[in-house]
Formats: structure tokens, C-alpha cells, sequence
């Protein structure tokens, strides 16, 4: 596998900005930094912008960026042999990391590709390393973040081991009517782990029964 | 679903000092803890004494306690369609607990039993929350443990993605044996979401081809 990552945007100062005003904003409630802390804060940061269809992130790279979602989607996938199986979807104003590998620093086993335009709010390994350092309560925006993916983790795997196909679908729409809207089937089906004629059956079935 | 929890056990005052004392080691690499500190931190911890087959946690309830096992091994479990589902198993000198159950306050989703005779060194969320309220560095030790239980979640998911039955079980065979040297068959098959006469099978091949 040799995809090679795209290389970021270049965007104007102005929007530049208005991107990290709207970073700090999303951030808030995590990390309610003052504005001296913020200027330390926001030298960290990176915005990225990647088109429809770009790789973020390749498996077998190092993730190197905690990420927030500013405008568009993403999905990961992993490669089972020869075959992409969804892994994981962030959508705007969310979290996107291939987390693992940042955490340690390791090869990441998934890919991480833009489903729309993006752009990303990212901020660096080393820099957030340093910031856990002098700064105590960046801990608490660290703890809560990686809280918020182990809810997520937990939820998804439960979700696999239970139920059936239909119940899966089902559970998913009734809670996250945005994988509906703005994932493709064909990804929507392996992140289900169901084959995408199946879905396609189930769906068929249950707009009949409507 | 109605089993009612085991009751603590008494402990003489010399074991609970000796279970408080291999706490604090334990911790230390998370929680270097100064003496002063250590005096605080301490009050909030309860040893907590379990017999084979006990309950530690029933589905619904909700999770108070982050616990480290000192001795000892326990079961996660969910119950499908009847059905016990091995979730996840905690061995001695890890982590314990209904992780989702805890950061949200929320009913658990599954059972944790004590597979062995076991004793925990239990911190109670209301402590942890004041915690990290008032000692920002405490922050990092949440930071790290959820960290661990993140890598291991997404881990396992991969696993349960990727390969056949048979591979599943040989990479856990040789990652993780203490999980065949301490988890009865009839679990571990769950856990690797195989039939109990599949992994059978599987054993019975393998040894064969020795």
C-alpha cells in the first residue's frame, strides 16, 4: 500500500484566524484557556485543509495531530485483505485522530481520508506533550478528550457484539442520523459489518414495511 | 437479570496497610505521589475483598470505583439474547472497571465477576472527581489510565476485524498467554467471538501439527 498523503492548503491570514477563533470557541468547554493562555495555546496549532477524496493520514504513518473537525467529514479504514473496512467516521466540530498512534507515538494501523472537503483544526504531539508539562490543566482537556473516544470505543464494540444485522442499522440511524446523511453506503455497510447487499436488502425491506 | 452483589470482606488493619502500601507502588509510575500527598490521596481508596465467583459489578449498576486488582483476576461479561458474551478480563497488577459506566455515572452495560479470589484497590469517583479538582496533576494519572484502556479497546476491535478464528486465537496465545493460563475455555472463546467446539477444533489442530 503506497498512498501518498496530500500536502496542506495554503490558506489566506484572514482565514487563518477566523479558523483558530472558531478552534478556541469549540474548545471551551474542555480547556477554558484566558487569553494569555490562549496565545501560548494557539501556536500549536495547524490548520489543515485537504480535498474530497485526500489522505490525511496513511496507515503505517505515525499520527502525529489531535484534530478537530472545523468544516467536513472524515472516514478511517483499515485494509483487511485487500478489502477496506471502516473503522471510524469524525464530522464537523469532532474530534479526528488515529488516536493509538498518537498516544504512542507508533505506525498507525488505519488510513484516515477525506469523505468531503476539510479543514482541520490540528494541534501537535509534541507541543500538547509540552503543554501537559507547564501547564497542569491541559491534562484535563487530554483526560476528557481520550474519555470521550473510550465512551465511543466501548459503544461501538457493545454494538457489534449485539444484535443483528437490522438492529445494528436500526440503532444507528435511530442515534447518529448524520452517518445517513453523509456517509456512502458502501462505507456505512463494513462499518456495520455487514455485506452491502445486505444493507441493501435491509433497507429495502424496511422502507416497504413503512 | 437479578444477582445481588457480594458484600465487601473484613480485613485485619496490618492487610489493609500491606494492600495500601503495594497501591501506592503500583501507581507510582502514574502518581508519583509525594508523602504529604500520599496521606491525602490514601483516604479515598477502599480495599475490597472478593471469593471466586462473586459479583463486583452487575449490569445496571452504575460503576463508583476505578480499582486496581492487587491479586487476583476478573471477567467482564454482557448478557445477549441470554447469552454471556466475555467483554473484557482484568489480571492482576491492571486496571478494573466499567470504564463508560464510571467517567458517565451512568448504568453498566455489563457484569465484572471475580474469576479467582481477588482484592482491589478501589478509588471512589467522587474522590477522583475532587481529585483532580484540586491536585491538576491527578489529572494526568486519569489521563494516562484512560489512555491505556483506549489503546487496549481499539486493540481489540482491530482484532475482532481482522483475520480468521484460528488467527485470533494464536495472536492472543502469543501476546497475552496468561489469558490461557488463567481464563477457562469456555470464555475465552466468547471473547474471541468463536463457537466453544470452533476454538476446540481449532486447539485440536494446532496440537496436532506440533
Amino acid at each position: 500500500m503506497n498512498i501518498k498523503p496530500s500536502m496542506d492548503r495554503t490558506l489566506s491570514e484572514d482565514e487563518y484566524e477566523q479558523h483558530l477563533k472558531a478552534s478556541r470557541e469549540l474548545l471551551y468547554d474542555y480547556l477554558p484557556l484566558t487569553d494569555e493562555q490562549w496565545e501560548v495555546f494557539k501556536q500549536g496549532f495547524k490548520i489543515r485543509k485537504y480535498h474530497k477524496g485526500d489522505f490525511i493520514l496513511n496507515e503505517g504513518e505515525t499520527e502525529r495531530f489531535l484534530s478537530i473537525v472545523l468544516t467536513g467529514c472524515t472516514r478511517h479504514y483499515i485494509m483487511v485483505k485487500g478489502e477496506e473496512k471502516s473503522f471510524d467516521f469524525s464530522f464537523q466540530h469532532e474530534f479526528n485522530c488515529s488516536y493509538s498512534s498518537f498516544i504512542q507515538q507508533e505506525p498507525s494501523r488505519f488510513f484516515i481520508q477525506a469523505l468531503e472537503d476539510c479543514v482541520l483544526a490540528s494541534i501537535h504531539h509534541d507541543f500538547l506533550q509540552q503543554l501537559y508539562q507547564h501547564y497542569p490543566e491541559s491534562n484535563k482537556f487530554g483526560r476528557t478528550a481520550v474519555e470521550q473516544y473510550y465512551i465511543w470505543r466501548e459503544q461501538r464494540e457493545i454494538s457489534l457484539m449485539t444484535g443483528s444485522a437490522q438492529e445494528r442499522y436500526l440503532r444507528l440511524m435511530q442515534k447518529y442520523p448524520i452517518y445517513l446523511e453523509q456517509v456512502p453506503l458502501k462505507y456505512l455497510a463494513s462499518y456495520l459489518n455487514i455485506k452491502p447487499e445486505s444493507l441493501s436488502r435491509i433497507r429495502k425491506k424496511l422502507f416497504e414495511e413503512r
